[in-house]
């Protein structure tokens, strides 16, 4: 196998999630799981990440049906990361029912030799502290995008605050943007942001869609519209993923690349939450997203 | 002057608004306001509304700067429709303080003479009863478009339900779609809706955008971010009223000119957010809507 030529590092989770009247126990989750499932579209995403020695075997086996790189997993003493989420019936609204770190607590992100070369990096939503200690692993890379959260804008302001100097593409919800900022219009939001650093910032408005922004530019993108949510989990990470691995394919990162990039991340997303975890990214078969993709663009103006 | 080429019916009243720091009372405002000062700026709209002798000379004045037929209006003794609102600092909520109707409870919608044979009609939200009645009048309209709200929808559900099955396009916000179907999926609150009549359904989202619906087709349209939104107030009427005015302009109601009918509408609400009442819009310059439109246009994918 070829290494990988996008690194992903994020968290590794079970989780437990009540939505459209059913509730499964212990799926495969985490933003790392989604965003290369995502991602294994168009690249070949390595994942750094840490899971306990209590994940399925067939959670593996489904990693390595996408084509994951696994150098950059490692298997702990202890129980994996997990999450337990209840959905409201309109889907937008969650309630965290509880949140056991376990041994992601300790996560302390490794690149192996192989990733350190990479050319491409999405570091997903964990500690600040932890996406700086990844950029520094990584010797030269052309295009890096972090996601954050609420947590680490009230926890570790400074710190991710050097993130985003450091990136090229912040992405974040509309709702972060805002906390981040203390500015309630999204276009300021985002100058704001720009003028720490990065060349793009994203803004996930969820169902919605998404803004994408540059100093001088701006980009509007309505969701797909699905018909049935099953689980919203993951689409978040998914969307970041099906951009990261359609920059990565391309190797370009200009304005036309990410926007194209963001219509793939768009349609990726879009399957994500037609079921839960990873069932439905796992089934799709050749030219399901190239149809989607091109119902989609006949849907916009 | 000649005779409208569009007739619009709904509210003018006077609002109290407290927005953006401020408290404004006693301006213009009232769906048939803001829908034909919108539609102005494509068409010659007629207004069927309702006034008391208390509407300040002035605000006429603006009624005809903006060039709308007034034959429709009528003065009656008593006091003008006066709502109240407050908007949450997000702008996304609002309260109503308090709503009289005074000379608007007894509206009976009368067209004149003139306004029977017009080609296009726009139905503001208002009371489907009368809604039916102002159809009634209207000989052979070509393009009848109907706005409701979740009053009508608890209240006079059988008579909403035959308006819908009257116009070639209902327009509704996405709770209000989701209220009148009992589905939450907005795909299919719009099959629902088009089984009534309809030729399309158009779905508001506010700061959103929105989406357009036929049975064979889907549009979607992200709202033009605005950096400094200070009163919403009327947006939705602007919203409408730009397309209807485009639409009648160009005397056609395929699908291709509905989606540049809503372009249109978007860029005119857009101006309608940055002031007070109609203020921006009757600031509007030669150059200013062509020019917001081709920067909308750059925005989108």
């Amino acid at each position: 196998m070829t290494n990988p030529d996008l690194v992903v590092v994020g968290s590794l989770g079970l989780d437990t999630i009540t939505a459209s009247g059913e509730r499964r126990e212990n799926l495969l989750g985490g933003s790392v799981s989604y965003a290369c499932a995502a991602a294994s579209f168009y690249s070949r995403p390595g994942m750094v990440a840490v899971a306990g020695r209590d994940i399925p075997d067939e959670y593996i086996k489904i990693f390595d049906d996408f084509g994951f790189d696994r150098q950059g997993l490692r298997l702990e003493d202890g129980k994996t990361f997990h999450w337990e989420g209840r959905y409201h019936d309109d889907m937008n609204q969650r309630d965290t029912i509880c949140t056991e770190l376990n041994v992601f607590a300790d996560f302390q992100p490794e690149l192996p030799v192989a990733y350190r070369e990479v050319d491409h990096l999405f570091l997903a939503n964990i500690d600040p502290e932890l996406q700086l200690h990844v950029i520094d692993q990584v010797k030269n890379p052309k295009f890096v995008v972090a996601d954050t959260m609420d947590l680490w804008i009230d926890l570790k302001r400074e710190r991710l605050i050097e993130v985003i100097g450091r990136v090229d593409m912040l992405t974040l919800n509309e709702s972060e943007a805002r906390h981040l900022t203390g500015e309630s219009s999204l276009p300021k939001t985002a100058q704001i942001m720009l003028a720490m650093g990065p060349k793009y910032i994203l803004i996930k408005k969820g169902e919605h869609g998404c803004m994408l922004f540059s100093r001088d530019k701006t980009a509007l993108l309505p969701a797909y519209p699905i018909e049935d949510v099953i689980d919203p989990t993951g689409a978040g990470d998914s969307f970041a993923g099906g951009l990261m691995g359609y920059i990565t394919r391309q190797s370009r990162s200009d304005w036309a690349t990410i926007c194209e990039a963001l219509l793939h991340g768009t349609v990726i997303a879009s399957f994500t939450v037609e079921a839960f975890s990873l069932d439905a990214l796992h089934q799709i078969k050749d030219g399901d997203i190239e149809a989607r993709l091109a119902d989609y663009k006949k849907m916009l103006l």
